[in-house]
């Protein structure tokens, strides 16, 4: 029994790397899991009774190396973000000034403890200085600045460009997938690791309208792949790998907001697929060494771990609830617009922009900057803006908070929080998607910051100005009643959860964001109505919507109801391999002609009584070793009947073959390579359990038998074919809500394409995959 | 189309009738998803044609429907854990004393701000006082002490035992059976919930070693089930209802602890077999809105959420870690000695105590009262222990906190510390079960503070007397180097973590618990360790084994390695149903005779040729309609082949039929009820990826086909009699460490057996189910 087991491990390693070089397909965790139970037990029963201190230790590593890993992973993301953080924080500067003691030191540093009682500082060169044309020369340090945003953005498009393409864009969506078992390989490499982190900080210093929080989930993962790819028992378990990487994306957010609970909740409710007890402590340990290490590090000399510390005391008045449903509505409808024409200017980007990509950036760049910087709310730091839009005024010891604080002039800063706010709304749904590294967790929030609190000025001044309106019967007229710095909080929860659809993992950030948990209730309130809001133009988040967009084969996790059974979906024209009478040569030239990653075994093609399935792999790893080691030819032929006697001991049928091919160089007996256990289903069970059996065991394909009768297969891919196909017809009832959002944006880009000459639909776009993403292999 | 759902929708309302009064069946997540897929999927479709302001106001009602009935789950929740917080507390103090002025008032509330400078107050008579002996007459204290323990254990388990046996333990194990998917009528009923509030109180206040942490959870989730069954949606769906009952387990320890996203991890870690985002989002608020009206009560006048308020301002010096390790060693070994201790207790109970319930709480309160009482750290009320024991000494303003800050005299403290860790541990193993509503919660946590503050004096003696050592030279000469208080802590965390093997919410509890996130690092390894020496004992907590114990049909979270096909496992000899050739009595004897759920439909007996699967209440219900309405009499035959053709848009087979069995009083024609597409697998298939089935899926049963031949069945049942088989037998190598405990265990109950003159084994023992929890049917 042990010797068995070696030996499917043996094989098991070979065939692994083969499979290392399948791009594009999709892991069947089935196998993958009975796979990783064997290699585990065969561990433990070669060193049960081995008692000498080698097996100790190998037993002890094994437990343990998980954990190790764990934590290297930990602190080398917390390093990464406290490096990234430190450098963008430079590289924001570089666009006002330089310090004259020393280039590398940012405002901040540069002016650690020596700043004048003004505010000003002598060390802090600005470029108008620098020019000698005096210190506040508006128009050069407009120059400047947007001089410095386009360089920035130009070079970290260029580098991305040319070094890893992988590195733009936020890569959520993509780490959804490969979570889900989607193998893209590179997409975790070290080098789109490098180029992320030396891109984002060049991407967030250009002030486009992007955030660092989707790229940190990236970069993390990243960090998980290349630091446990160095251990064996990660290369061989893609479950253990999902784990790590898992805890990494957890770590990533958790860095981000300094959130280690948030994180976790964020890993559980967006990224991944299943999320057992395990995953879920290593994601725990993984945030909590993170963070530890970032708050260390202590990259912002504030050393605390919460970002935006504030402290309203005062109580939340019952009328104040109203302000929270429009902020709600506000959150629901910003998310609808945002995820709704960033699509578009996303297929527009695919389709004209595809080559421009550095140009893009560059005029982008240029074109934000430029008008960013007369508005004080969108020319600083995003992160920055946010953490004052949500202070109270009271308290704030002559701070003037970019004239927040101001009692008059109401009006202006209205109208200025306004103009950011449609500015920055529109910013971003251009700007999200293009080919830098670029998040869209911040931009929102900060948009949602500039309504909020342009909310809660209104509110406050009308308050003020009508104290004796019924509605503010419950105020205290000896204090302050209305606080627009919590207006601005809730803003930022109701638009971040308006454009990525997560709940929980929204309110635990953001309270482990401000350490701050008096507002729970409103907090909550606003984003079920935002959710509600959202929900009625659609249900996925942005992150949902770019996986659809970019055709990879995943199933969201959101019940669909089709009342159709699963045969309806099925692909029922197969390759299939026949028991007996096929010839070595055959089988070469399906497997060149065809990319499917698998076949069913059939007893013959005209009875089609089903006998297993054989992947791709296997199949060619057969072929490769029959042609080197038994001379196989042509002519030669193949059998695929697998052994039927059913030994109970056996563990698996490959078991005691050990390598060899039983047969000669007339005859070659694939039989125990024959899956002959694959998922299999009666033709009309309902298509919504086959596809919860999708998600939850996660089979690459499962095989359609009706009384002994191969009928038919279903992979993702035709699960996902089947719901295009319902979206874009007009005849199913449940696809309504969806379809009028399909039916305005198939009229936009029909006009578009009538304007450009070309011929084209939405549909036909939409199935249209990325270019760099080649054609995803078959089934 | 709409017509068919809608007599689907009216035959499965029907059918639901019957099959709510399957008590200890499996509840089918496969079809239950189905059935509520088209019920949503009816209402929809019914409404949205329809513009009306009914229909509009259906449809709203819908969806708002589950947060109505959230909200009122949440607030009775709180509502109800603050009424018993305030029973509670004076029922305790009724042990002591009453208050003069009041009958009703606690000690506390007695001498609200009438309390004199040296702590007495004149209200509050105590017992001794009250017979003229004076204020401080020990024994008399003592005695009255003892009486009124009793009185209320006696009182609690003679309520328990008349009104509503099911609430005496804890509930935990159960309501993680029902939440999987198993029946058991009246668990959550409101009689449950009255007596188990009752009993509470007073089992907690006859200073039992037993908390109320795991009652507060059954006691939710009999909120969530009395008030969620009041509305049709809930009542319907097997699905929903558990998503209530989900949120309300949250909502449980979210009131016990003051901790609401504890809780919702609680649930997720502990309770729920599945988790998908919309559970978590409700229980997130139902957690949230139970500890707001918890602290809106603010049944202790702190006005505060956090139980245990402390401020650790210290660092954590580095050598401490090795007191961490030694912490979190005891935790471990703490839970496997309870676990294992407290088993067979159980079994004892069962067997010698099952109908002296009442007796044993009376004598168990007896002499735990009688032990208590001299010891200070047994005799307060655990959670007040616990609060005092996490205290830091420096800053507690001439508090002494029972001699606890006392610097001489460190001995004694550490000898009555240990003497409550020993005797309090041996309290709950005798304790934990016994037929009072009584948790495992409290008392672990309050033995871990006891045992962690004893390390803690142990230690900052040593380092006190000796500065200088080589491990202390991190210390600071002018500044308290250690800090008991935290080690407290740690060993509440570790214990707790030790007993019910939960790690994450472990952690979150804790600080939300003392509003305190310092030694998260140090609170984290010491779990991590508790985990792995637990382990090393058997990976299963407290609440698994009690499911086991019971034999309950549920499969745990754990990942087994078994290695053998499915086919080990099944249940080869079937009674079946045949497509044709049955007789009407035939089928009547067949259900009078047997108690299976269901039975598989075949072609013929020879063949075995699989059909389909058909429910025993689908056929109960069948049979009496054939006879009421058809007049069907014995010699009637009865068809059971489904229509095989294949019309895609008919949603069921059903659908047509609308009630009527076609045929005559000489003919029935059952086929259009045969479910043709159960869940069926290869026999070769592992038996892991079926076990994976189960928990995932939840089928209630998985049928065994190859080549489209009935080789047999399996359900959950089958699987845990093989685990069990293997547990005992001892060929198995995965086993092992289970056996040694097994093995000790059946010694043990040999033993016994042999001095009480019955013969019987552990295993016969361990599969003999509860008395009042009769046998469970069938598969």
């Amino acid at each position: 029994m042990t010797q068995a087991r070696t030996s499917t491990a043996q094989l098991e390693e070979e065939l692994a790397q083969i499979r290392r070089y399948e791009d594009f397909s999709t892991i069947d965790w089935v196998k993958d899991a009975i796979i990783e139970r064997y290699r585990q037990s065969s561990i433990q029963t070669q060193n049960r009774n081995d008692t000498s201190w080698r097996a100790w230790r190998k037993l002890t590593y094994e437990t343990t190396q998980t954990w190790i890993v764990v934590t290297l992973v930990g602190a080398a993301i917390g390093l990464n973000s406290a490096l990234i953080a430190i450098v963008t924080d430079w590289l924001s500067d570089i666009k006002l000034g330089y310090c004259s003691e020393a280039w590398w030191l940012n405002q901040k540093f540069c002016c650690w403890e020596i700043e004048a009682r003004d505010g000003s500082c002598e060390n802090w060169i600005h470029w108008s200085q620098a020019l000698h044309m005096g210190p506040d020369v508006f128009v050069v340090k407009w120059i400047f600045y947007v001089f410095w945003a386009t360089l920035f953005a130009t070079t970290c498009a260029y580098l991305v460009k040319v070094f890893a393409p992988y590195a733009a864009g936020s890569g959520i969506s993509e780490i959804k997938c490969i979570l889900a078992g989607f193998v893209m390989r590179g997409f975790l490499g070290s080098w789109t690791l490098m180029m992320k982190s030396v891109g984002l900080t060049m991407a967030v210093a250009s002030n486009l309208s992007i955030g660092k929080e989707g790229p940190s989930v990236h970069m993390a993962c990243c960090v998980g792949n290349v630091i446990s790819r160095c251990f064996q028992k990660f290369r061989t378990s893609k479950a253990e790998m999902r784990e790590i990487l898992t805890a990494s994306s957890a770590a990533g957010v958790a860095v981000a907001f300094g959130s280690p609970i948030g994180g976790v909740l964020f890993a559980l409710e967006e990224m991944s697929s299943t999320f057992p007890n395990r995953t879920m402590w290593k994601s725990f340990f993984c945030a909590m060494i993170a963070t530890m290490v970032l708050q260390a590090m202590n990259p912002f000399r504030t050393g605390k771990l919460v970002m935006f510390q504030v402290s309203y005391d005062r109580e939340w008045h019952f009328f104040e609830y109203l302000f929270v449903v429009v902020i709600g509505i506000f959150g629901g409808l910003y998310g609808a617009l945002v995820i709704k024409f960033n699509l578009i200017v996303a297929q527009l980007r695919k389709r004209y922009l595809k080559n421009y990509g550095v140009s893009e950036a560059a005029a982008l760049a240029f074109f934000t900057a430029l008008i960013a910087y007369p508005n004080v709310f969108m020319r600083i730091d995003m992160t920055e803006i946010m953490g004052i839009l949500f202070r109270e005024c009271e308290g704030a010891q002559g701070e003037n908070y970019y004239g927040l604080c101001e009692t008059n002039g109401v009006g202006r800063l209205v109208v200025l929080l306004l103009v950011a706010t449609v500015l920055r709304t529109i910013g971003t749904i251009v700007t999200y998607g293009c080919r830098v590294p670029c998040g869209i967790f911040v931009p929102s929030m900060a948009i949602g910051a500039t309504f909020g609190r342009m909310i809660g000025l209104l509110v406050k001044a009308w308050q003020v100005s009508n104290p004796d309106f019924f509605l503010f019967a419950s105020c205290n007229p000896d204090m302050p009643c209305i606080t627009p710095g919590t207006y601005a909080f809730l803003g930022a929860a109701a638009a971040l959860c308006g454009v990525m659809r997560i709940t929980v993992s929204v309110v635990v950030i953001m309270f482990e964001l401000t350490g701050q948990i008096t507002y729970i209730l409103p907090t909550m309130i606003a984003l079920m109505i935002t959710r509600a809001v959202g929900d009625w133009f659609g249900a996925d988040g942005i992150a949902d919507r770019y996986i659809r967009l970019n055709g990879y084969p995943f199933l969201d996790k959101e019940d669909h109801v089709f009342g159709v059974p699963v045969s309806h979906v099925m692909q029922s024209e197969m390759t299939v391999m026949t028991a007996t009478g096929m010839k070595f040569k055959e089988i070469d030239e399906i497997l060149r002609n065809t990319n499917f990653q698998g076949f069913p075994v059939v007893q013959d093609n005209k009875s089609m009584a089903f006998i297993g399935y054989i992947g791709r792999s296997e199949l060619r790893y057969l072929l490769d070793k029959a042609r080197s080691v038994y001379k196989a030819h042509d002519t030669t032929g193949v059998r695929f009947s697998p052994d039927t006697n059913e030994d109970p001991e056996v563990l698996t049928s490959t078991s005691d073959v050990d390598h060899v091919i039983p047969g000669s160089s007339d005859f070659l007996d694939f039989g125990p390579y024959v899956d002959q256990t694959p998922i299999t289903v009666h033709p009309k069970l309902y298509l919504e359990t086959v596809m919860d059996m999708f998600k939850q065991l996660g089979p690459r394909v499962v095989l359609l038998e009706q009384g002994g009768k191969l009928v038919g297969l279903v992979t993702i891919k035709d699960v996902l074919r089947y719901m295009a196909r319902i979206e874009t017809s007009n005849t199913t009832d449940e696809a309504i809500d969806d379809m009028e959002q399909s039916d305005c944006m198939r009229s936009l880009m029909a006009w578009i394409s009538r304007r450009s000459g070309r011929t084209g639909t939405y549909t036909q776009l939409n199935s249209q995959p990325e270019e760099e993403i080649h054609e995803l292999h078959g089934r």
